[in-house]
């Protein structure tokens, strides 16, 4: 193992300079998993760099070019050449995939493209190896990001079709050129890799059937809601008899249904089969830092393959008292001064009450409060010394609550 | 690589036996993959089965015992001897975790865990693997089935405490003696694991604080319902300044929170990280098949790490024509036999109606239906009928619906 890596970058757009950004701030916590230190060794634009001399100098080539020549040129020479791969190029695997795939098994090089399919979401992996040995029944998902943030708007806003589009090319969401993405053949891409990893089959991006959502009005997405739906685009994969099925449409669900769930530019993939019922992977489906991050877990996991374990490279120090919210049931006396008492030593402790519930009269009253958070010391301290007030009829209760902002 | 691959196997508990069977029904479907023929050569249990035996005519070790002893011998002995070992013993791993990770990097061989934490739930591949080089800001989630299926029914049939956890212990959701999951402190010992993983520092079950449900009363829950609250049992590893919080305890979560969503003794793990926003990966966190299923990924990854994309070994039909559900959309002149006309047309199709809604009078009348699953040649067809009726004010409207049970 030589002590540095040399990384050969094709392609230096929004993913391409976000992971060369990425390998540069996570060099110093990569080197010690690894045993070397990557780098990035030539990087080829349209306007600079010669295939050639950075394939000569690299031990690994990342192909974020997109499209599908001369990409494929590019890898097969890479992969002849006996280095490994790491593409998020989903155009050139789901129209080339079984030559790519050959190639390397030919050559005994890896070829890895987690970052081709629901950008950070590891669903390549878990489908290659933790399900490599599950009889799957079906994958289905949302796995494209601009479709999913525009029909989120739609619902949230009533706005139409057109509106949500030009609101997701504002917000860089949608590309000036929506089409790969509005008509489903950006998600029919990755569902066709999919399709191919899940059920050991070749699929072609052309034996996909897709449609989009330009058809889908803000009257749709009205009634729908009046019926409790919600609407996706969603891609599936699945056994139909001895067959197999590849799709890509927008479809109603029940709000019940763990994918209605999944808003705005995020993506989740549900993978079924009868020996684990389902596994379900979410997070955000596009952007150049999660694309970046997936492709740099593929490369580090081509640089050598985790065996084991690695030492702890970090010692951070165990911390006890962090800040928590806490919801507090107090049984109380209800006499005139109970809340300001309790007001008084929830202040100096710094705690700041959120909402108020009071329930029952006289012997039988009860405060239900939720505080906003604070060090679970001082919460502490003040609940002791609220469970010594003489109106106080059994000790005061308290549970945690967990209170985050959700885009 | 020989023909066969021996996996002796040490614990035939719910676990073990259904690791075996899976084992067996599997293995033509390995063998591709790996080049070899995975076979059991060896059981070791309470009764039968001599470990010195088993480990001399295996190459790799599966040890699914449970305990710290004798597991940690016999690991420690399997290691030293050169094979490979899978285990899913969380409490062996939270306790002897650097001791054991220690021996695996000296003697080269792979010591894979993933069965530990969260059953079929991939989250130790995906912080070892997808997200070695990512920096962590905080990993947590919902770690434990028993507790999360008693919290579940409790918030759903306003149930007591004991009652929830006799009729988890009924359904085998909880054992006999439920100490471990319902005090937290399983929980605890999977967050020591996935803090030592996601932050590199070295963590002891004895330094996660932890409090358990059995606090939790009817009471708590309904007032908590009032407040828009719902109660997860939260495991939680994090950067606090420059130090590390690990810490297991009961907490409300708000409705839009994702892990109010997960229900019933289903598991869900979050990582956050600012370059990837978040992943969460959730699905069944126990129950013999799902773990053997993370046991068996975990086996195959030990038989040959997964350099490239193995050739396709099914060759399925592609479908093109599947059954689905769907809404319409009918804009029509409302006068007598409308809703008789279309009714005839999707019956002669085999189209059932789940639902009707009518909406606008005279010549502004609308009606939207959603329809039982049919094959969509049929649908089409019916549709193309509906479509040239005289009273059709604009063409039909169609999306699909996705109309699934869920536990």
């Amino acid at each position: 193992m030589p002590e540095t890596f040399r990384v050969g970058l094709l392609g230096h757009g929004t993913v391409g300079s976000a992971f060369e950004a990425l390998l540069g701030e996570r060099a110093d916590a990569i080197e010690p998993i690894v045993g070397a230190r990557p780098e990035i060794s030539g990087v080829l634009t349209r306007s600079r760099g010669a295939f050639e001399e950075i394939l000569e100098s690299s031990d690994l080539i990342v192909e974020l070019m997109g499209g599908v020549e001369p990409a494929r040129d590019y890898v097969l020479r890479a992969m002849r050449a006996g280095r490994h791969v790491v593409s998020a190029n989903k155009q050139l695997l789901s129209q080339h995939g079984e030559e790519l795939w050959a190639t390397a098994r030919e050559h005994g090089v890896q070829l890895r493209f987690e970052g081709a399919v629901a950008g950070v979401v590891p669903v390549i992996r878990v489908l290659q190896e933790s399900l490599a040995g599950a009889h799957i029944e079906r994958v289905h998902g949302i796995v494209n990001g601009t479709t999913n943030y525009i029909l989120t708007e739609m619902a949230a806003s009533g706005i139409s079709y057109e509106t949500a589009l030009a609101q997701a090319q504002a917000l860089g969401y949608a590309e000036a050129d929506p089409t790969d993405d509005v008509t489903g053949r950006d998600a029919a891409a990755k569902m066709a890799i999919l399709a191919r990893l899940a059920f050991s089959t070749p699929v072609h991006l052309d034996q996909v059937r897709y449609e989009g959502i330009e058809q889908i009005t803000a009257d749709d997405m009205a009634y729908a809601h009046d019926l409790g739906l919600g609407l996706k685009l969603i891609g599936t994969a699945e056994r139909v008899g001895t067959g197999l099925n590849v799709r890509v449409h927008p479809a109603f669900l029940y709000a019940e249904h763990p994918l209605a769930s999944i808003h705005g530019p995020f993506n989740a993939v549900t993978v079924e089969s009868d020996a684990i019922t389902e596994i379900t992977i979410s997070g955000p489906g596009a952007g150049g830092p999660q694309t970046a991050s997936a492709v740099l877990g593929d490369v580090i996991s081509a640089m050598i393959p985790p065996a084991t374990t690695p030492e702890t490279t970090q010692q951070l120090a165990i911390i006890e008292d962090v800040e928590s919210a806490f919801y507090i049931h107090l049984e109380v006396a209800d006499r005139p001064g109970v809340l300001a008492q309790i007001a008084e030593i929830l202040g100096m402790q710094g705690a700041s009450v959120k909402s108020v519930l009071q329930q029952g009269l006289g012997v039988n009253a009860r405060l239900i409060m939720v505080l906003h958070p604070l060090l679970e010391s001082r919460f502490y301290a003040a609940l002791r010394l609220i469970g010594q007030l003489d109106f106080m009829r059994s000790p005061p209760r308290a549970i945690r609550v967990i209170d985050e902002e959700f885009t």
